[in-house]
């Protein structure tokens, strides 16, 4: 739930959607709480749960009458089926989204790198909901995700992204040494760094930003074609 | 009220801001309506009013619970009195967000430029606005205004900031050509051209986006040195 990465996210909204002008694109209500309780602490150190600011931002979109969530977050899908209960629609999973963009760009990938918070890794968000799946799942050692990873996404939080691409980079540059096909960027903090240093890595990986916009546009595309469009929502961070 | 012009008005909001974490970064909701009418055919040939949709927006952002209104988009301010009765709270205007801008980095500067759509130069947003004070206005040459800004704004919205650019750097270069001191992108669309370029011009005009990002920023932070941290929000774009 990272502001940056928030606007990043209706910035990919918009690249995605085709549109010829204004009227054309897609309305959108965007709920950013980053005062939010930290979602790591939540997961790995018992700290205040986020549910509960989470659940008022879900009504606030329920209030805008939006049809549709977003959640521009890896974490907080540990929180996701208690935001699909709460507000009764559909509510699109990141890992979907990033499953749906395996299937397209490489459907014979079976080794997948994961580069992500240590509450996403430790939580196992990927591996449970694609467990029917055939993926092997790779992540880096401790230290390097301490150094590198962890570091990168607090430098993007403090708006430094420059900083945290090399760190990314060298993070990423570790999984395809360790033999991974497709490494995941599961936090969205973490495109934004290898995109403020143009990285040629970004290409190789899966931005899960990007994933989660473009399954938004496509579900609103669907919606749109059936009957007037939609309201698609981001929420929260 | 382009929706690209929503994001990167989020995005200098964040940069704008002093943060170290997530939790210091200021909540925002943004009502991004890009289906609204277009407010140029309202103002200069009779079209469909956007002023019911803008309202609608500001019901949903009041129903959010928000403390302060800002709206990233100039020809829009055409209808801010309306806005700002309507929903009874604090809706900075972008042109004072500009005349801040320019006491602050160009405190003599006189003779000004404006670049935006033809409804904004029409309505004289800026120059009524500004009345009580001692400035020079001087706009392109109505072929040019056509060929280079009014496409520039269009190249945007479609999605090419980059092919936007050169077009905004030939405008920006004859108004300095005329003598113009400070030019301003007096349309929130315009500064993503010359930002897709790098332009070096970018820096010698006002964008008047961050202005207003820079505004809202200083707006919540005085209430944040009071009370608990407000909602401001972005409408509508």
């Amino acid at each position: 739930m990272g502001p940056l990465a928030t606007a990043d996210f209706y910035r990919k909204i918009v690249e995605e959607t085709s549109a010829a002008c204004d009227q054309e694109h897609i309305p959108v209500v965007i709920c950013s709480l980053p005062d939010i309780p930290c979602r790591t602490s939540a997961i790995l150190r018992d700290g205040s749960s986020p549910l509960p600011r989470m659940l008022d931002a879900v009504d606030k979109l329920m209030q805008s009458e939006v049809d549709c969530i977003l959640i521009p977050c890896n974490t907080a899908h540990y929180w996701y089926n208690e935001v699909r209960q709460a507000s009764g629609m559909p509510v699109l999973h990141i890992v979907d989204a990033v499953h749906e963009e395996l299937q397209a760009r490489h459907p014979g990938a079976r080794r997948l790198g994961l580069l992500g918070t240590e509450s996403t890794l430790a939580a196992r968000i990927y591996q449970q909901r694609l467990a029917e799946h055939d993926y092997a799942f790779t992540i880096n050692k401790p230290a390097m995700r301490e150094a590198y990873v962890v570091r990168a996404i607090e430098l993007v939080k403090q708006g430094q992204p420059k900083q945290a691409g090399k760190l990314v980079e060298q993070a990423v540059r570790q999984l395809l040494h360790e033999g991974v096909e497709v490494p995941i960027l599961a936090c969205t903090e973490l495109p934004l760094a290898l995109e403020a240093v143009d990285s040629p890595l970004l290409p190789m990986c899966i931005d899960t930003n990007r994933a989660l916009a473009r399954a938004g546009v496509a579900w609103a595309t669907r919606q749109r074609s059936r009957r007037r469009p939609p309201l698609a929502i981001a929420l929260p961070s």
